[in-house]
């Protein structure tokens, strides 16, 4: 369906030159320092309005704007904030918080550049970013280890912060604690007076960071009781869903945690064609508490999970940007609460 | 929840000075220009395997990691490909599309970049893109107009493709045919002798940009016949939901186009708890063919949209970077086809 475009039978026109700040400091005559403060909004050098202006003007005509990367090797560092881009679809939760975290960061004046270093594991990865020389990166998830920390800060980087389940060397730690989800979920099911408990765990890779955890906070909620727990490997497809349905009753599973509401949806279809009642039969939980467990029947209980802000977040950056000789620091980021409606 | 590092009673101790190539020269006791052709892997200049496995190890000792800035300096350009992160969540089908893009152009040496230009429009943002001075930008959505196409250019942009419903002069055009998409669910509900249609407009900012197409697409399949259509303004939340539901035996209407599934399933559970029975007092189709329309009880049908593979578009850029003196082209990128299950 996609067109290659036609090249042209002549050869290419050599690409126009870029615009530099030589030239417009040539056509608004004034020197290069000149058009750096006026262009940098530099305070410490008096400019009179009328140059300013010529200066804006040149600028303009030309259609000069400035190299981010030419301003960071004078200033030796950017206003980058490096992320890695998601390699796998996020949930809606996690690119509300994003979004809003963007918005925070670019009110103080930084700039959050998502990077594509897809294939890239961990410190590799770090030398990618490393080359953007941003000031400051934000890593969710694993697989960053204290050599790539040092990387990133022996290239400029003053901020090296991590979201994810564990603390790693060098950086500052925003912990996520799956684990409590995990540990609401199978203490409310317990609570519930359910004993045998089933644990989803989505056969998807790079879900294990996030999984592995959950069934861990299930395992330690029950430890000691007399409750059972039985791990559910499960693929988000309705083949995969339907595998497991069929084998539910030999099961004797009287309970599941599905990971999140989207598993929680997939399996709860599954199990109602095959007969089981919810919850008669099977309590079910979710996590995430998302619109779409609210508006399935039996309405969904869920784990909802308190993110920080993005303002919140984008101060922590903030203050570890201006601060890089202070101690890493280690931060709890999330709080975990049971929503109890009718699947449960 | 979140506290900030507290700050050191000692000053901050001088940020070690980050090492460049003449520290990494010096330590292997090469040239500066060596030390570029081995690390930067050209393959014009023989330099024998000693010294090349000499200047490995000095980099990796010193912590020296290549300077993407400075090397798009000397090249007049870069690898990067700039897109704007999007600015709203966004479904599962179009993440799976950038991931898949993400991929393709990473195995062809490029560097996708999201670039959080939040809160930035058009021209203004094209001026935020080009201070990273991309090779290539890509841009969905609306709102690049071609002065802001011409900043990018000059400032070293080799091509710039947007990805959306409108061609913008001097870029090249990759057209997203949303108009189609509401073309195939009129006719679908037309066929299947439905005649007062009703279609939902998502209330959210910034979706105008594809739900106003899909309306119009709508439109223009029932002209002509005895149909009507009504527009049906939707907040994604369950209460402006069950307010259009509670007006629905007012409104008169025996079909309804959702916009996309997840709008579908909102409004398919407040028209089920208001006792509207689907598809027989009024048939339901949604867009996007998402699992969660396939695991809804009656199974949603919907129009199903055919993306480019991201290796295909990957393929595109490439070319137009390689061709930047080749005239802009044009390219229809969605094919849309309908899925009819037991909603219509």
């Amino acid at each position: 369906m996609v067109q290659i475009p036609k090249t042209p039978a002549a050869p290419s026109p050599a690409p126009r030159s870029v615009p530099t700040s030589a030239d417009v400091a040539r056509l608004a005559g004034v020197s290069r320092a000149t058009v750096s403060y006026v262009l940098n909004n530099t305070s410490a050098v008096r400019i009179s309005e009328p140059t300013r202006r010529r200066v804006h003007e040149a600028a303009k005509e030309l259609g000069y704007v400035p190299h981010a990367a030419a301003r960071s090797l004078r200033a030796g560092h950017s206003r980058m904030v490096l992320m890695p881009a998601p390699t796998m679809p996020v949930g809606l939760l996690y690119s509300q918080f994003i979004n809003e975290l963007q918005w925070a960061l670019s009110r103080l004046d930084y700039t959050v550049v998502q990077h594509g270093s897809v294939g890239l594991r961990g410190d590799e990865a770090a030398r990618a970013w490393a080359e953007l020389r941003p000031v400051a990166v934000l890593v969710p998830g694993a697989g960053l280890g204290p050599e790539g920390v040092e990387v990133l800060k022996r290239s400029g980087a003053r901020a090296v912060l991590t979201l994810g389940p564990e603390k790693v060397e060098g950086a500052h730690a925003l912990l996520l604690d799956h684990e409590g989800v995990g540990h609401c979920a199978g203490a409310h099911l317990y609570g519930r007076g359910r004993r045998r408990i089933g644990v989803v765990v989505p056969e998807e890779p790079g879900m294990g960071v996030f999984s592995r955890p959950r069934l861990e906070g299930v395992r330690r909620a029950l430890l000691g009781t007399d409750a059972t727990v039985t791990e559910l490997p499960l693929a988000y497809s309705e083949e995969s869903a339907a595998r497991i349905a069929a084998q539910w009753r030999a099961l004797g599973l009287d309970a599941v945690f599905t990971y999140n509401d989207e598993y929680a949806m997939l399996l709860m279809r599954a199990l109602q064609d095959e007969g089981i009642r919810i919850p008669e039969d099977t309590a079910v939980i979710g996590a995430d508490d998302l619109m779409i467990g609210r508006l399935l029947r039996p309405r969904l209980s869920t784990v909802h999970i308190q993110l920080p802000s993005g303002h919140e977040l984008a101060e922590l950056v903030d203050t570890a940007v201006r601060e890089p000789g202070g101690a890493p620091g280690t931060h709890e980021l999330l709080g975990a609460t049971v929503v109890h409606r009718d699947s449960s």
